[in-house]
């Protein structure tokens, strides 16, 4: 792809972005052409659907959210890098409100666009898992996947509008759940490294 | 109603409970009709719409929570009784796919149909929770909307085929974080008062 023409595909994936961020993931893609600023169009030669571009959206978070838990791996805290890594997830999912489905679905089914980037989010979560098993203080019951549906559960609950006000402080809350060793403020401050 | 009347429609429903817990709550009304082995005329003289059918169905449940809610306040274990409620909450919304949207909508929604049950059913929970708060192990910092969002969450959680088969583990994951006193392994146990 040509630098100008990545440009614009860029630029539109972030218009995108704010578009479902406020509208859910059934937002027009007039709406997204007109906050873009181009026509329909040129919208549709870079994503010719609104699944397209909404794949083209998650695959992004994804690979971000896989990026973030690899930089995390080598923070100081492991209870601190897991409980960082799960805000992020929760957060994200959050901004693209319809979209914990589409998560869900895609780990399952290995036929979707999307099953990579998201087994490949899901592993990178599970070893900061292993890590705060090993050498902080979550709980060994629990596996990668059981993270990725606490974590589906509580993007789902910020999900929903008349819980959302809830939402942080039933994270919390499961996070003393998934590191019951780690001491509670210790692991939700969002201040340390 | 006359109690034949009442007799038809109580049959009507434990069909259309049937037929929702196999096929969610797409579920058509002829297939009801059909399964209760009568017309369609029949089934829409009782229930007009699916609506109306769904609402009767979900109004009967609230109600039976409430009502195994008030059972409970009077047995001996405070924490036993709040973790058994909570899983006929979430084992009951598991039964009608796809209702748990329903529930968060109505218990918002003064103008639906369903706002009163709902709203006496979370009371009910609330009770159950405030005992085991003040007699038994259950945390202090959390309400009785925060305990119908996790319950909800869980539910939720169910509702997911790629999720379910973890559902039940991590029921014990999220109780032990509401009952962080109780100790998880009693608790848990079904066979207890």
């Amino acid at each position: 792809m040509r630098a100008d023409a990545r440009k614009n595909r860029e630029h539109l994936l972030a218009v995108a972005g704010d578009v479902i961020t406020e509208q859910g993931v059934d937002a027009s893609m007039r709406d997204i052409a007109r906050r873009a600023d181009v026509g329909l169009a040129t919208l549709l030669r870079h994503f010719p659907t609104r699944e397209a571009l909404l794949e083209a959206l998650l695959r992004t978070n994804f690979d971000q959210l896989a990026a973030t838990a690899a930089d995390l791996e080598t923070s100081p805290s492991p209870d601190d890098a897991l409980v960082r890594w799960l805000r992020d997830f929760v957060a994200s999912a959050r901004d693209y409100r319809g979209v914990i489905a589409s998560m869900v679905t895609a780990i399952a089914d290995e036929e979707s666009a999307l099953h990579e980037s998201c087994v490949a989010m899901r592993a990178a979560g599970t070893r900061l898992l292993a890590r705060a098993q090993a050498e902080g203080g979550a709980r060994k019951d629990i596996d990668g996947t059981d993270l990725f549906a606490l974590a589906g559960s509580l993007a789902w609950l910020g999900d929903q509008p008349s819980l959302a006000p809830r939402a942080d402080h039933l994270f919390d809350v499961v996070v003393s759940a998934v590191l019951p060793l780690a001491g509670h403020a210790t692991a939700g401050r969002k201040d340390r490294p």
